[in-house]
């Protein structure tokens, strides 16, 4: 027995109609039959079903307003997004509200009832490292209240969902790299979520089609990814008895501090490593030499995230149900100084 | 007459008592005389004063969030702050809203607005540019919603305020360039608002108090603050019949754009032109030469805001008034490779 309010969706699962119908049913909408209009107000009165009170007042005045769940706000890739978001929030009137789960799930569940009590009209999210249970998601959606996800995608969650094509970015930087003479490439990647997942498959797949061998022992997985950490690994690097000619780091910030720390260390960039970063920012071009990047639409990932959610806004005012759209966005690879062998 | 809903400020106004005491009084608390507690209530209902229904709901249920209201999220400035604002709520389970203004007063009313629906325990804001009049603020204090006042402050709202030493932070720098010689400084300010008005001051202070001429036709306004407004600097001020000797520039990343631009020129920094920017970032590491910076206690200034606002949010629960403070924070000279003529 599930916890929590009885919801629409709990009357349409019960009865194998749409929310949809339910919703009409209940408002005695015309084109619903009187059968279904009697057993969806039935199982209402049965089960104690109540209307959510900020849900239902949304039916008839617009909050305009939408709110967003992120890890973090100060990341350069969640920051351009979240300004994507706001500038179509702008555009159509919305008001944007933010909040931060700092990758804690337990802040996330926290974070996201408060957005429960809030008047929103939809909801955008990018879950934490710790989510595997979407049930206070969901429970938006069982309001009527519409979500996307965005960047961080789960198929636990029936909703639209805004993704870039990690594979492809990190396997076209993988070629990039073999293409320079590159032989022996480290990796440094996050937690393996689904989307680091896909990036780690990217880069082997890139290494197999081009016959050049994956060195486990140069896997080096990154925790703060921050520019301090990105210097500690280049001393551990450039310890290690045979060197890596190559080093793919995911996080950008990793990758400035690995540029810094192996200039530190006396190695050339890129004669005898070259570098390249996944996620492209201002501070790429800041440093010398200038760092190769898998560049992210991130901040297109945000407005058609936000475009995405605004559009099922509308359909659901119009008591139709969305259809969920699943979108994919290209990445490019900026090559600059920091891996160019062969110029 | 003003507009709006009447207010317990304005029954204190009109009787010349504290709002605590109209408060008290109307809920019938001990301690209020009885003839304070009639007038109180004969002028409510003259004036047909409703509770908020929103603080009433305060009163008895703690909602838990306090809300921020920010010019820029993404400015290294604002962002550092708005992490020590979330540190603070975290540490005390406190959740935050944050909404952006983008500089837009327009859209600082609406954002307001929407804040004043949500159930606010509190509120930290660091108004526009644009903003000269504080009426929209004010109503979160006559409903009884502490405010905090934190970088960008009025005198026309009476509030506790935390901000930066301007005046010093400025005055130091520009006695740190003197001191290695400078003696034709450029300077590179925004837009005219208090805060920028107390660093020009520093400035021309510290040029006066060294006997240092002030050259006007040195001063430069910047208006988007990104790198590439400083590139596009550098090149207007290499391109002077008598170049400067320094520049000073309060925003770090014009400092960055006008090293970029500047070494493009080929102008050596320092030896031919020293650079020193106002607030410091991870960025102000990555350049060659690293830049001198002005570090504004950012983080800090967020955690005391924070602080401060929960602090008068306990107080006005217990039904007392607060005693509004102010807190200016030191800023510090990190003296790197970009400004140091003299090692």
């Amino acid at each position: 027995m599930k916890s929590g309010p009885v919801t629409l969706k709990d009357i349409a699962n019960q009865l194998g109609v749409s929310m949809g119908t339910v919703s009409r049913a209940l408002k005695d909408y015309p084109g619903i039959s009187d059968k279904t209009k009697e057993a969806v107000r039935a199982l209402a009165k049965e089960l104690k079903y109540r209307p959510n009170p900020v849900a239902q007042n949304l039916k008839s005045q617009r909050s305009k307003i939408i709110g967003v769940v992120c890890p973090k706000i100060f990341h350069t890739f969640f920051s351009a997004a979240i300004n994507g978001i706001m500038e179509v929030a702008d555009e159509s009137g919305y008001s944007v509200i933010l909040v931060q789960t700092n990758e804690s799930f337990e802040k996330e569940l926290k974070e996201t009832s408060v957005l429960l009590e809030s008047p929103l009209e939809g909801l955008l999210v990018s879950s934490t490292f710790e989510t595997s249970n979407y049930d206070h998601i969901q429970r938006f959606q069982d309001y009527g209240i519409p979500v996307v996800q965005f960047d961080r995608i789960t198929d636990d969650l029936e909703s639209s969902r805004i993704l870039v094509d990690d594979y492809e970015g990190a396997f076209t930087a993988t070629q990039h790299l073999i293409e320079q003479g590159c032989r022996r490439i480290a990796l440094v990647r996050g937690q393996l979520i689904p989307l680091i997942q896909q990036r780690v498959q990217g880069f082997l797949d890139a290494l197999k089609d081009q016959g050049v061998p994956f060195r486990e022992d140069l896997v080096f997985e990154n925790t703060t990814s921050d520019i301090e950490e990105g210097i500690v690994l280049a001393r551990e690097i450039t310890s290690l008895k045979e060197r890596p000619d190559a080093i793919f780091a995911f996080a950008d910030v990793t990758a400035l501090g690995l540029i810094m720390g192996l200039k530190k260390e006396g190695v050339k960039i890129p004669e005898d490593i070259a570098v390249v970063g996944f996620n492209d920012s201002t501070m790429s071009t800041l440093v010398e030499p200038s760092l190769t990047a898998i560049a992210q639409p991130a901040f297109q990932m945000g407005r058609k995230a936000a475009e995405t959610l605004l559009h099922e806004i509308e359909v659901l005012k119009n008591d139709d149900e969305p259809i969920h759209s699943q979108t994919i966005l290209k990445t490019e690879l900026i090559v600059r100084a920091s891996s160019l062998k062969r110029p």
